[in-house]
């Protein structure tokens, strides 16, 4: 997983039915985690703009979030409260 | 997922069975995402070249477009027509 | 499967629900593996901060640490205790 | 998917079980797409060295070409004979 | 698929009970292949220190080593003795 900062949010009126309901929101990673490259996940537990996220990557996004046939390879699955070591 | 411009397509006629009829469209991510570098994503929505679309990777593009057993790693699953800090 | 060193932890209250009880470890790969991107990865073996340890990634965090359903993307599975050219 | 020029090919006598009959070659993507980073993939379509393919990744290319107990992740899955927008 | 050169390999007494057995092997890509990252793989065909090795990487590597359940996502499946433009 990775932790990062939700900078933003996509619509999509036209798409893949199985995303019917689904919200995007862009996340951008911790400098030292992923090279800062940003990523659209679907929110799994109520994340808003500006919060700091833990995502997961991959099937495990579909299959962890019940999405399981869904178009979906990445997902916010936790909010971050607590942390060591984050930002040394 | 990561959004990207349509910005071409290739044409493939030798190709495996189970890729006859898909439409390979190719996609330049955001600058700000996934390091600029283009992919072929099968089209799963109707996208246009110029358009803004949201593209899945990994087995989420083969199993959440009913394609479970085809070689396919990307799909565009949405038309982006609507954001907030996209661009930021 | 890379290596790395814990270097921190992040606790999220509100999470998915089958990420209750997990350890989210703050792992920073070795210098010549992984860009030294950081990750953060389940604890399967009881890692602690300033250890040397093994990650896996992808589906084989989840299947492997029998959290099949779990929106998990990497995991500890070892703690290093010997090696040949780990530093060359 | 991306797309890449073939450009060698790699033999190996001592190999698990499952690849004996695979034909391994060396694959370079195009410059925009996936860092000119070279990959070994099975050819799925009888290409040869020199031509231009579409190559599929991770689980996409096992399953999506009856090897899906192999341990392969990266399969030619079609020849390229026409693109729009390719090399811009 | 990518090649590399088995460059060391690692130990770790507290392990995951799934890798009980399996032989962790450091491998340095080629230069021209996944960006001279060095990976941990289990070595599934018997290779040694300096040997050119060909590994898989993600759910082929699990699934195509008959280690379906283990946290393992990279091995070492073939040993290469012949090759063409490998190292153009």
């Amino acid at each position: 997983m990775i932790v990062g900062k939700v900078v933003g949010s996509v619509v999509a009126t036209r798409k893949n039915e199985r995303l019917l309901g689904s919200k995007f929101m862009i996340v951008e990673p911790l400098e030292k985690m992923s090279k800062k490259e940003r990523i659209v996940a679907i929110d799994n537990v109520g994340a808003g703009i500006g919060e700091m996220v833990l995502v997961a990557k991959g099937s495990a996004a579909r299959i962890g979030c019940d999405m399981e046939n869904a178009p979906v390879d990445a997902a916010i699955v936790g909010i971050i409260d607590d942390s060591i070591g984050l930002n040394d």
